[in-house]
């Protein structure tokens, strides 16, 4: 598939010089729309070595406005990224709306160098592409244009590229650390390259090869294509995908056909206040001695806790953080997001307090508002939170894969209880603050939020991240069941090996994954 | 001073569940008062071990509004925070306006364990707690409250609570690596927090000593005082210093004695063609090779670049990104603030691009903004723009002191150059969008920026951190100027001893700084 990689193209001085003055002018002009627009670019530079990303990439530093690009290279990890998933780098580089990230090699960079080296088989390569393939359609859903550009050229001439850097005082090559070289098995590279290519070049998502032997030529099409890229997207009305009509399936209108996971719930369970006190006392030391065994090895917590207005939330998460040193915690409760949250994908957001390893994340409601208040009241579009199930699962699934232990919490209560409990919080001087007009409004939404809640259980309780269901009308009894819960959950988790490098697992690596999945 | 901490003091069970439900209702109606206002609330917890500072910060997590209250400890150093200045992590942590950052130890812990360890001198350590009060008046006159809390005990109850801790199964001193024991010293110990608390103990931000023998005592104090600090500082009118009416000394009328900085410069400076290929081939290699050295031993850099519109920022930006390997560089257009960023000192912003260890980040405008278009468009109130000097200063020299090599410029041109720039602007197609309305109103207002950016260079032009002033009329003069004096002064300060930990100088450590500040 490289054959055209290799025909010998070129520009000449004078047609560059030309021509490089009318494309940075629409250049210019393109990223103006940009700015006005809800499109966030993202490029990404690969290649074979010595073909010049890094000059491209300061040549559309030259041609674009600075304000609104951005370069990041992923080539020297620190530990704050180490210690968390794999993903989480990408992430922090992604561009905010209206503006461009540049990103050198991103996320193929190490798929394809543990495939170079032997580290995976070609199977396990497969599987990785598939992650990238689903990550890159969730970021073109969400509105995103992505230009991956693919530099190549023929062996001898590359022969010829490293010889002249290796003279050029310039090259970074002399200060590099010897890394393996990739030129002298030229072929074996090429193999695995157009492996990587074949499977991830999708209509939303295309590889554009570019012969990389003429400068001129290089970076000339790269703008082109760069330009023509932004131009046909800002253009576009939208990018839904068409979407089957119906979510769930039609059901017979009996009442019994009609039964939710959370009719199943036995809501009368309950608790006596001296199994209660004894209970909660043995658990919160436990849960305690668990943060910091889990922190001495290294292995990171995420909580997420949802539920029903009034179900609890607050309260089972008041017992876990008053019995966890404050110092291995952080709580985020999830409130309306900043102008920075919004300009990105809906789970940037959370993305961004993933614990480092060893420490402990508590969501107050979480990424599900996606499929919940913003389906209901809708503030997102059909297709947005259609979809949202599936990119949910993803991300939790490279959460778990990370290392991360996850637990998620459905708090239910009965209508009439929250009734009752929102009585009471009118009531209480110091409760008074939790009540607001919405959650009156809410509750009148109880049936919508029924099925909301029923289908989200379904399509999101998985194997690597299952829902605990909470019954909720006695306090006493939810809150042990969730402490409990959680311990038997830690306890378990941080029986089996901990992760030899926590947050990075590279594609080839199963069998560690393997081991904690069957824990 | 402690002896106001060692009396006993207590409250009974009936008492404490009295005050503490009042008290509660009482900090949610203030926390929502707070989240109207402009104010940010830092609130420190201090003191001897074992006086059970977690157990308090549980306790405010309880009786507060989740949404609103973060919490931040600082023993766990990554690696992104050690190879950034000292101060970054805390500017990490401080909260914006409306919120409350509950910090552990905070600024204190360091210096407090290095003098008690016998790591600096008592001279040494009042450097260091000079620059706290300065960074705690800085912070109090941008409008945050900082509370600041110390728990102190008698030797004897602190020898009770460590035995109770060292049997209770809930204790984090089990799991914790042996650290040096300041309860063998208590008198060591406080006769330094004595030393510490005296220093620092200021009208803008006052300490708080509480006994921490009685845990229900402690609690109530602590939620009591915090209650009052907010009541109070909400109710004040406003923080601003009395300022000195006068910014400048009175000048004589005669245009001789009105002469600036400026004025001085020599702008017919200029540069053959033939020359300046010849340089700019020759620094452009140099400037690279320079690069990669100050990432491989680990020192970064901070260039900075101000100047009159259409002076040739841009341009000379582009000459170093072109040269540099753009995995090394991130380049910053400073532009409007994001609301994430307006919520915070107008110093976050800055902070949160520092490089880490052996990377370049390039500021295109910058944290001047507030001497230059915030002071003469009056963006910033006089007092505030009047007290930047001195908080821009300290942040440099923060910089500086962490290792890294900070270069300011400013690019000058005169009146009838830029008029003929704006002009050759709008006729060259690419490089329209560069001009706007705006610079043609800044032009009319060159006295008033003249004589801001002469106040400027005199107060902030300092030993360690001075202003180049480029003669900009001539680009390739400029832009030589630039990439000599970068490249000067890298392999100057790479011939230096690379710091052993970049981005951390203990207080007393000043050894280093010393030699850092010899090159």
């Amino acid at each position: 598939m490289f054959e055209a990689t290799k025909v010998g193209r070129s520009v000449s001085k004078a047609d560059y010089k030309e021509q490089q003055e009318e494309l940075r002018t629409q250049l210019l002009a393109v990223q103006r729309d940009l700015r006005a627009s809800n499109v966030p670019v993202i490029v990404l530079m690969s290649g074979i070595e010595a073909a010049g990303k890094g000059e491209v990439v300061n040549r559309l530093n030259e041609w674009l406005d600075a304000r609104g690009v951005q370069v990041f290279a992923f080539w020297d990890e620190s530990d704050e990224e180490r210690e968390r998933p794999r993903y989480w780098r990408f992430w922090r580089g992604l561009p905010p709306r209206g503006a461009i990230s540049i990103l050198f090699g991103g996320w193929y960079q190490t798929p394809i160098e543990h495939r170079f080296r032997g580290d995976c088989t070609d199977a396990e390569l497969d599987g990785e592409l598939n992650n990238i393939v689903d990550f890159e359609r969730m970021l073109t859903l969400d509105g995103a244009l992505v230009v991956k550009f693919w530099f190549h050229m023929s062996e001898s001439v590359q022969k010829a590229r490293l010889k002249e850097l290796s003279r050029d005082d310039r090259s970074r090559w002399k200060m590099l650390p010897d890394k393996s070289k990739f030129s002298e098995h030229y072929a074996a590279f090429e193999q695995v390259a157009e492996r990587v290519i074949l499977h991830t070049d999708r209509g939303i998502s295309p590889w554009y090869l570019i012969e990389a032997g003429d400068r001129r030529y290089r970076d000339l099409t790269v703008g082109k294509t760069l330009l023509h890229a932004i131009r046909s997207r800002l253009a576009e009305s939208g990018t839904e995908e068409p979407q089957n009509s119906l979510v769930s399936p039609d059901l017979p209108s009996s009442l019994s056909a009609q039964i939710t996971v959370l009719d199943q719930l036995d809501l009368s369970r309950s608790l006596s206040r001296d199994d209660y006190k004894r209970e909660l006392k043995r658990l919160e030391t436990e849960i305690n001695e668990l943060a910091w065994m889990a922190y001495n090895s290294r292995r990171s917590t995420v909580l997420m806790f949802e539920g029903v207005d009034a179900g609890g939330k607050g309260g089972a998460i008041r017992r876990i953080t008053n019995s966890i040193d404050a110092r291995l915690y952080r709580a985020i409760p999830v409130a309306a997001p900043t102008d920075e949250e919004k300009a990105h994908h809906y789970l940037w957001r959370f993305w961004r307090h993933i614990p480092r390893a060893g420490y402990i994340t508590i969501y107050d409601r979480s990424w599900y508002g996606r499929v919940l208040v913003e389906r209901v009241e809708g503030f997102a579009s059909d297709a947005e939170w259609r979809r949202a199930y599936s990119e949910i699962n993803r991300f939790e699934e490279q959460l778990v894969d990370s290392g991360i232990i996850l637990l998620k919490f459905w708090l239910h209560i009965s209508q009439d209880e929250q009734l009752k409990r929102f009585k009471d919080r009118e009531n209480v001087p110091y409760k008074r603050y939790k009540i607001t007009e919405d959650d009156w409004r809410n509750r009148e939404k109880w049936p919508q939020y029924r099925d909301a809640v029923n289908e989200m259980v379904g399509r999101t309780s998985t194997r690597h991240a299952a829902w605990t269901l909470v019954e909720g009308n006695d306090k006493p009894y939810a809150r042990i069941k969730v402490l409990r819960t959680i311990c038997e959950t830690l306890s378990q988790a941080l029986k089996t090996t901990p992760l030899p490098t926590a947050g990075y697992v590279p594609c080839g690596d199963k069998r560690i994954n393997g081991e904690r999945k069957s824990s």
